[in-house]
């Protein structure tokens, strides 16, 4: 998570109880849905009617209004300005998706996220003031990416630029020895945090402990050590 | 990570060199420049002419042709049927999507990872045969919407329903006091696994070492326990 | 007819007094009306408000109701998924067709048929999990070039792949002779069924029978011994 | 097969060799292919210079050209005018495929198959002067309703009004029971002409043959004593 | 005026005192508003709402009703099979219009006078039944064009194709002569029957009037001395 | 015809032999192939290449350019600008129509017919300039409109708006009847011109000629006296 | 400001209190704002319901109706006729604009000002009898461009062909010198009337002045005596 | 003129000798052929190729070629970074304008100008870095109104909110009155600059100089002044 983005999470408040989305296309509702399932009131907008009454419905929102987002009047008349957060998720319009940032950064709210389709409109975002901007379709093609060259490592926690936590299939090399006989610190200085049992993690595993090819291990420390594991 | 991906993710061989993606809409672009980065060859498709020579222009593919996928004939000239691993990236259109899915698993490619766009869309892409099946925007939109309502947790590593691995801000609380004093272990049953520091993060650090409400920690243990932190 | 279908017929219930339809166009509305005409309760549905009120009006149904036949809640409601059997007769929207019939599939209806709309279509359907798929326009075209190529040969009747009882125009050949003059066990190793006069069939017609130039015979027989026939 | 078909079939030529298509679309191809395959010649033509290439692709004609068929000067270059037999397979452009039937018979083709789409298509067809029309999918449907009603009544060869042939699954009253023993003559009026047997039929089965349930025979009769079987 | 024309004419009722009109455009309109100021009833029909309700402010028709004429109940209802005379002004969308006009024959409506946009719209109006047929950008055309050529004859009536009455502007070689003076029977074998005279015209003018440049004269007489004239 | 008519016509050149025509819809080529057939030179113009290529296959047209006529440079450099009389015939496209107008007329071309969608249009095209205005759909509709009310009188030639000429069929008062009984002329103060027989007409017919039911005769005089007859 | 214009303006009458806008696109909003805010009576009209209701919302008019200013009958009904001065702010649709025109002159209205869209635009406003004629884009373009080309020059008001008054900059060499000292009329024969000092201006300046760098200066005199300033 | 065009302007170069113009919509146009008539070099582009040509071929610029200006590869590859002053003339296309403008200046031309067609437009391009924005139609609208509602102020020069410079038509109580004797100074603390004769103005007209009703004179002075002219 780089700084600015670290800057705006430490930003919000903890105890907010409410949240506005406006735009109730794939991302819109999944972030509603999960809001909603936390506990969380959220008041949903979309210009089409339809997706408003579908997710009045589908009880993924407390409460939904259709109105243009790029019609100030109508977001202050929804109350979408009172809110402390507010996420735009109108992904494929990006000229409405600006306009509508534009017009809920100039009413004064504390904190704009924001989804973006394409590098420019991620820019302009910027331009017209949101606080927080994410782009899953590049991110996640980034992320299969990743994970389809190195299929051995099955997910990866970024710390800093040179310190990761990986979650890695055992290697064959490590198959039917024990955590003991590995070695991990002292070979590749690397911490072995988890190894996983049926589906389950253990935590911090005894030295005794036996890794079996095909299940999962996780290790902590220099993004170099770990690409020295003979995966 | 599920247990069917699991073992998707398994099958992959490690030697793989090259990878065909078929759409170069947003997602299919971040594919394939992340795989071309990382040294791999891909060779990229697209019914649209248009995105085929800007993918080429941009450099972020090894080849790449325009073609119907949705026609067993092109996909088979192009040679795509040879290849061990085949990304469908056709996110918005579901016909095509399957179509090409269900053409290039009748012609026996072992590993097809295809993008869903909505619920019905990843159940379809089962039926016809995908081995493994991305949603970037419900993903995402999820993601989202649990780091709003948790902003003080940064990031989150799920190891299993019960055990997390989480990167979280320093609560006020720990402020200005040491490892040691903090007694992550003793009062909640968690391993403490990194501290930030300048945006850089120390690994295993000294009992001494002092927290600084602000920055950043990433902790290992039982989701109830990490749950009871005064955060 | 094929094995498969075969043991789709067979598992029918023979008292089954009502059917859904789901789609009005040419094919649906075939289908209904001549289901209502034989005496048979019928639920048909369609997206399209005009083509539902149109078969209540023309009475080919006992009910009708629109709804989008992709959201399975809506075919839940209209009690689709009470029925035996469901008619899935979306022909020329194959993205329709093949998410209402996994609807209707995973809602547990025991017998589906459906409509394909070219070779891709009915492997899709078959993917989801149709019982039984026909495929009218394909079929249809079959029949009739191979009534044009053997014009004499008036209809067909395929009971396996080497025999058949074909309905064919008496050949010059055989005009102004008798039955017994004709010898068509002997000379053809065939059966003679039926003789056309004025436009009905004498089923076994006397041996004395005169046959005429232009009126029909219908023989049953081998394959091979037919093709013999001098037409 | 009514009198005014009966008339048109008697008149084509049975040393027709060639064959014109008008329409590409999936009941032109399947006219095409099937005759294609039969080994006759086959000029397919379409508007949709896209449909042509395909043709021409899958070897399903002999020849092919793009061409509007409501522009008489276009038929007449292509040599469409020369046929003995021009089948019309535009069924979803009523006005096309009128204008093409008119310019057609008034080129003097003397014999213009034509698809209808709808009851009002197959008036006008008639009109223009189309020696013969199909509606394939009004007829399937009906077909396919009759089929569900009488399941155990698997394929049906009508006669004439009060005559059939009809194949049928073994009635559980018979299973079991020889050809003999049944007495279909005697009770029913009806001849055996055949018994299945592992998906082959066995024509003129022995008195002696046990009839099994589930498998299927074929009777020849009339209507009213078919429907006095016990199914 | 040609002969199937003339019969058509002969077979109207002098007392018909009511018409019906099926298509609202240009010409449709004009002739509502001309049997309208005439005194005669009119019942027209359009598909379009707006047109219907224009037709009624505007006081050109007796009653005016919003169908689909290609719907045979729509005209039913209205009572447009009671009408002696149904005129089908729909002339831009020619499916629309022969639907149209099979369905009012198929009533039994004794005339029924419809409106041609081309020449093949022509032919297939006279297919489906229309007795009478009008195609007036056609005719105009040809009438502009005729008077382009020859614009000293203003107006043109054809009795049979040799004889005709003509309109013409006097010529130069006639200017300032008595009507006796120029010999019209004499030296070309032509009736005055009328002179202008301040735009009003005089029926058969005194030997002793006197002819002026630029008005106008009507004659009577074979065409090809019509053709001698000095214009 | 009018008086500004009659004067615009006084206008045109007795020897011109040359036209352009701009639009090639319906009206314009039956204006085209009128001169063309009448030996005039025509050089037509469309701003659509499939009708401009039309015009020269069909051979209506001594030359024809695609251009667009609202643009002065285009009309210029075809030389439009040139001729001594130019028909708008861009009936359907009331923008385009008057723009190609006034961009003819201010050029300088003396004569200019243009074609008329609706009243609006008619007054439009005065205001730019046109020399005459023909509106064939409209007078058309008008001219339907009378004779379908008085069909005994088959056509008619107004000369002002007292005194016309028309052709009616012989009423069947007049049956049977020569022309001196009849007594035109003392009875209703109208000449008689012609009487038809067998499809040809008889020009100052004998005073006993005898008249039938069913043929026609044409008569010269007062309005108010033509209204007397007995039809 | 030309002639012509000069006249229309000198016809308005002095004490109208209320205008007419047919068309709330940007320039007709525009235009009702800022007379509505001087404080006279603005009835507006568009053919657009979301625009009229709009506009009433906003309060930028008295009165707004929705209507096809196309249709004389609808202007009649709303008042528009009765009005001394309406402006016509239908920029974007050519026909529409000048078929408004003519009907609003048509109808008496005296003072019509009329949006020109383009110079052909312009012309047909002409014709139809527009007033006084406005082309904004055009003339800002043009003022842009002359503004871009002496960015030293901020303003100017031509007076006539010869004598202008402008606005602008105080060039580097008057820097510093008192207004007496630059001897304006001696060396450049023009006037000087006012001097910016810190964003006002003073009239009619102190010769002891001192002129600043970058300030703004107004001057009167000959175009060709302007041309010759040192900027 | 506001204080940041002021800025805006002063940071011009004055030698600047060459401008791209970016959109060749009416304003861009304008903008070029004003640019161009004055000597400057003009590179313009437009997305549409049409008018691209056409632009070459009225020769209103020096260079124009085609591209989408979208792309910041295309904008370099045709050299418009190279330029001191870009004007974006893309009015109708919000996304377009903002994207193009924002390339422009993270490109890092020093001077764009832009024309916005809406205030959030106007909004968006400050937030994305222009310089400057014209907003014409929206400026015209307001100056017409001005106008319209004080006809007798013919064209006005505000030099702050306090002074101005207008001119008038003459008022008729200074009809034939001399310069001295109405007094200006004395009565309303405002300078006459010039009065116009027969189409030309004479400044500083000579106290004897007799004023015309109708004619037009030139004031300057404060705007609280100039209100208490007996217009």
């Amino acid at each position: 998570m780089n700084l600015s983005s670290l800057k705006f999470f430490r930003s919000l408040r903890q105890d907010n109880q409410q949240f506005a989305v406006i735009g109730l296309g794939r991302f819109g509702r999944s972030v509603c849905s999960t809001l909603h399932n936390l506990g969380y009131q959220v008041l949903a907008t979309d210009v089409d009617e339809k997706l408003v009454s579908e997710a009045l419905t589908e009880e993924i929102v407390s409460h939904a209004v259709q109105l243009d987002s790029t019609e100030p009047a109508a977001l202050k008349e929804a109350g979408i300005f009172e809110f402390d957060t507010v996420i735009v998720a109108i992904g494929n319009y990006v000229q409405e998706s600006i306009i509508t940032t534009l017009n809920v950064k100039e009413a004064g709210v504390p904190h704009v996220v924001a989804k973006a389709s394409s590098e420019v409109h991620r820019k302009l975002l910027k331009r017209v003031g949101a606080d927080h901007v994410v782009f899953p379709e590049y991110e996640a093609g980034c992320a299969l990416a990743r994970t389809l060259t190195k299929p051995s490592i099955l997910d990866r926690f970024d710390l800093d630029p040179d310190h990761s936590i990986v979650e890695l299939i055992v290697p064959d090399e490590f198959h039917n020895k024990t955590v003991a006989e590995i070695q991990l610190r002292n070979r590749y200085g690397l911490n072995l945090l988890a190894v996983s049992q049926d589906g389950k993690f253990k935590i911090n595993p005894d030295p005794s402990k036996r890794l079996e090819r095909g299940s999962a291990m996780v290790v902590i420390g220099c993004n170099k050590d770990i690409n020295r594991l003979p995966i």
